[in-house]
């Protein structure tokens, strides 16, 4: 079944330890369309300007991503942004934030975005959030991102679309700041209470943590020796899940898991290089190489 | 088979968020001894003074755990330690220190004690480490924990420690600090260059990583919605992986695992009360059910 993402399409400057890339593409919704694409076919909706380089967009093409939900605004500059990540990855601060052609974004999906059965509200504003879910004909499946900046300055048109989705995306610090948990166990299962049926609440290199109204699932990332850039994980991760999810078609936790599974294996791809350079030659075969590696390491 | 550990025997006064303890029994040997003495006989090697109450003593003598190794100075205070807790479990400041008895610890070693097969040496200094390990007259797998004053101050005299013993046990800042990376996967598989058979690196309420010559073995810890204080947790997983392995008699890398999976779930026994308060109380079946639920929770 086909997946319809919207969410950022973006340059980036990223410093990590091992180097620094400036205008690199990136963005939540180039992610998530790169990893997904490898599962079913995707929608991806967005805004970029004519800067944005060509080749990538045939990438995504090529990987069957329809991308006639574009907003390719002429003369336009693409959104950017900056980070900065500490030795412990799992830090970073952002350095510059230039909206650009997302100042004006106005999403408008074409009939195959709109007949999309699983939705993924990447982390753009919740607004646009509910405004592409409007648009969606029959959703069967709504998930949904966010980020810590509408959590604290937009939560009330978050709480709208936490209502209307099915599960959450999110990192172990907005899990805390959504609930006021400090206790990650605890926010994670406090997280249901806005009437969602699943959560995923991702801990980057200490794995992640699902909850349902019945089942709490909890495991490992794959280890990865040496991280060169974490920009994007959580987006594969959720592009991987959404994406296996969608081919399976179904909805239930054996499901779920598994997705989450191979979400956090794809992610450890992701960060093994910058922008999205290991997605473009990561096959399935490497994926399902991992995942047996990972059930070694982690069953007794 | 028959343990012997050696390591502090502490009056402890701790401050969570949870509440605030003084006077409360603890120190590395203690907690151990409470975890290990669930599986197998043990004899405990330390000092302490004659204000240490005598019921936790007979407590550990109702154990199995054989308490003629402990040098009871008459008119001696025993060794404290005072620790702040951050909300952020992970975290701790060390607010006092006063070695009292522990300045002119002398360990002697019984018969049964020098008998002992199985060996844990407790975090005490490295020379005093040896000494305890130089008494044993045939040990067959020996345990070593350390910390990061000795780390930091007494490396050589550690290195000695580490050629000696079959598996280090240590949390992930102690192993960046021993081998200088900083990943944490690195730096578990870095600390195998000391000559050792096994490693296992804790990560607190992120789970263990645990590195053989052939295997790498990672798993999350077992999930706790509410933290009382984390003291002791290392040590009782350190007493419940140990008294696994001496009862089981038998050291492959599946017993290992084993034993680090029962470490984990007795540690979420721990942080659940403060001192050695809930390992009074806890049987074999406490411990199975949680394995249990473990299984469940972990397995795709």
């Amino acid at each position: 079944m086909n997946i319809v993402v919207v969410g950022t399409i973006a340059f980036d400057d990223v410093v990590t330890d091992h180097g620094t890339v400036n205008d690199t593409p990136g963005g939540s919704a180039l992610y998530f369309s790169a990893a997904a694409s490898m599962f079913v076919p995707v929608n991806v909706v967005g805004v970029l300007g004519d800067d944005f380089p060509v080749d990538i967009l045939e990438f995504l093409r090529g990987r069957g991503v329809n991308t006639n939900c574009l907003d390719i605004v002429e003369g336009g500059k693409t959104f950017r942004w900056g980070g900065e990540y500490e030795t412990d990855m799992n830090i970073r601060k952002t350095t510059n934030l230039e909206l650009n052609v997302f100042n004006d974004f106005n999403p408008v999906l074409d009939e195959e975005c709109r007949k999309s059965k699983y939705v993924f509200l990447g982390n753009i504003t919740p607004e646009l959030q509910l405004e592409v879910l409007r648009q969606v004909e029959s959703p069967e499946f709504v998930v949904a991102d966010t980020i810590e900046v509408y959590i604290q300055n937009d939560r009330e048109a978050l709480l709208k679309v936490l209502d209307k989705v099915n599960m959450l995306m999110i990192n172990d610090e907005e899990a805390r700041l959504l609930t006021g948990e400090h206790n990650v166990i605890t926010a994670s299962k406090a997280l249901m209470r806005f009437g969602l049926d699943y959560v995923i609440v991702k801990k980057g290199e200490h794995g992640s943590i699902l909850v349902s109204k019945d089942d709490l699932f909890i495991f490992p990332a794959y280890p990865i020796d040496e991280v060169i850039d974490p920009t994007g994980a959580g987006d594969t991760y959720g592009g991987a899940a959404m994406g296996y999810i969608a081919r399976a078609n179904s909805i239930d936790i054996e499901t779920i898991k598994s997705a989450a599974v191979y979400g956090g294996i794809v992610a450890s791809y992701t960060v093994q290089d910058f922008s999205i350079d290991r997605m473009k030659t990561l096959t399935i075969d490497d994926i399902d190489k991992r995942l047996e590696i990972f059930r070694n390491i982690t069953s007794f």
